[in-house]
């Protein structure tokens, strides 16, 4: 996205800030879960190195995203104006292309499910999410003329997916998480919840945008925090939740 | 090659967002390798070393070949001009010689066959291999003058090699595998066919290349997408399979 917009210095800092913040926060999730393998049986292990491996994606991205921030405005008198470089937002799409799926994946195979259909499952849940993702990409980037008309396909068809992955979420993989008693059950309700939550901001800021014909530069300084706090839920908050389960069940077993 | 090309900002930031994607899923894949190796027997512990080192290698040249993508251009109103800077493109070919020769490693010693043949076999795929890289970098450097016969001879001296290797792969490899067994076999066919996937389709590109006189900006753009999912697919993609041999493999002995 070129910015045409100007922005006070506060408005600047704060994003500037909370891109840091990301960056340090993925940075220690990923420390942590890599180096915490050691305290969950043999094979929920995997688990955690995939958690690790998830907020280590996560801390390139924000890296990435800060310095394309930094680069995008320049401080002219007492705000910040567009520098005539891009604001470069899409690399998040690069990020959930690869996190989704091993989100997918940790949120799956910590259930002790399924053991003939965790692959055709899984096989399913990321062919779907990877739909949303592209749709989502196609609409953000800046490949050919973008109707609003082309912009409300792209939300509608990123959209749609992700409702197919809820209602497997709250379905079927909730009622296979209720048979495994109260605190399991309870963890995994956490988990799952805090995964729709933080995918489902993103259609929800871009009805918004595509309804009000764009953001402002308010509008942009809130979407950049939330989808930075959407971050910080999916990457830190949901593996968090997986963990626990583990650290539970190791206990059981 | 020194580009002459002007790129939409489209065109530009696909390219820009695949190098990226590569950076990230290379760094992934390296972590997940290297540290899944205690999950399989001691003897093919090895093998995930390899393939998190093979996925290193390729993180390092997808940051050389992203630096070098966004020098080699530069915003110029609405689209995007050569800047005078060289896309050093042939990186890859630096990342080939030693990732090849590493992959051919991986996909002979997950077949427990050949005990006394190993070494003798590998050396002459290695061979083999170095001298298809080799007339690979001469078509596509700048070292000399490159007149027509010489780029489709660097082609056809490039290609005759991998279709040596390929032959072995087709033939004695795949016959050992056989007598593996359903699932090993299976396994084995899905790694072989994604390595000769992603090599051929070097030749193929260069092919097309070669018969249009050189690569329009469509052209170009569409081979370096197309070149980053190859990349994917061998460095990736192909130690994922090694991997799911190994765990089976280990889980049997």
């Amino acid at each position: 996205m070129k910015s045409i917009l100007t922005l006070t210095v506060g408005e600047f800092e704060l994003v500037h800030d909370m891109l840091s913040l990301l960056i340090a926060a993925m940075g220690a999730s990923a420390l942590f879960f890599l180096l915490s393998r050691k305290q969950v049986v043999e094979r929920f292990q995997p688990l955690l190195l995939l958690a690790g491996i998830i907020a280590s994606i996560g801390c390139y991205h924000a890296f990435r995203l800060f310095n394309s921030w930094n680069e995008a405005f320049e401080l002219a008198g007492n705000s910040y104006a567009a520098s005539g470089h891009f604001f470069h937002e899409v690399y998040r799409y690069g990020d959930w292309a690869l996190t989704m799926p091993l989100l997918l994946v940790e949120l799956v195979l910590v259930l002790p499910i399924l053991k003939g259909q965790t692959a055709a499952l899984l096989k399913r849940l990321i062919g779907t999410a990877l739909i949303s993702i592209l749709f989502s990409y196609l609409g953000a980037s800046n490949i050919g003329e973008h109707g609003v008309l082309l912009l409300w396909s792209c939300w509608l068809l990123a959209l749609l997916p992700f409702l197919y992955i809820a209602r497997i979420f709250v379905g079927e993989l909730s009622h296979e998480a209720a048979q495994q008693g109260a605190p399991v059950d309870r963890l995994f309700v956490g988990a799952r919840n805090l995964f729709l939550l933080s995918w489902f901001f993103y259609p929800l800021a871009n009805l918004i945008a595509l309804c009000s014909h764009g953001f402002g530069e308010v509008g942009l300084v809130t979407f950049l925090i939330g989808a930075g706090i959407a971050d910080l839920i999916s990457k830190c908050g949901v593996s968090f939740y997986i963990y626990r389960i583990a650290l539970l069940r190791s206990s059981e077993s």
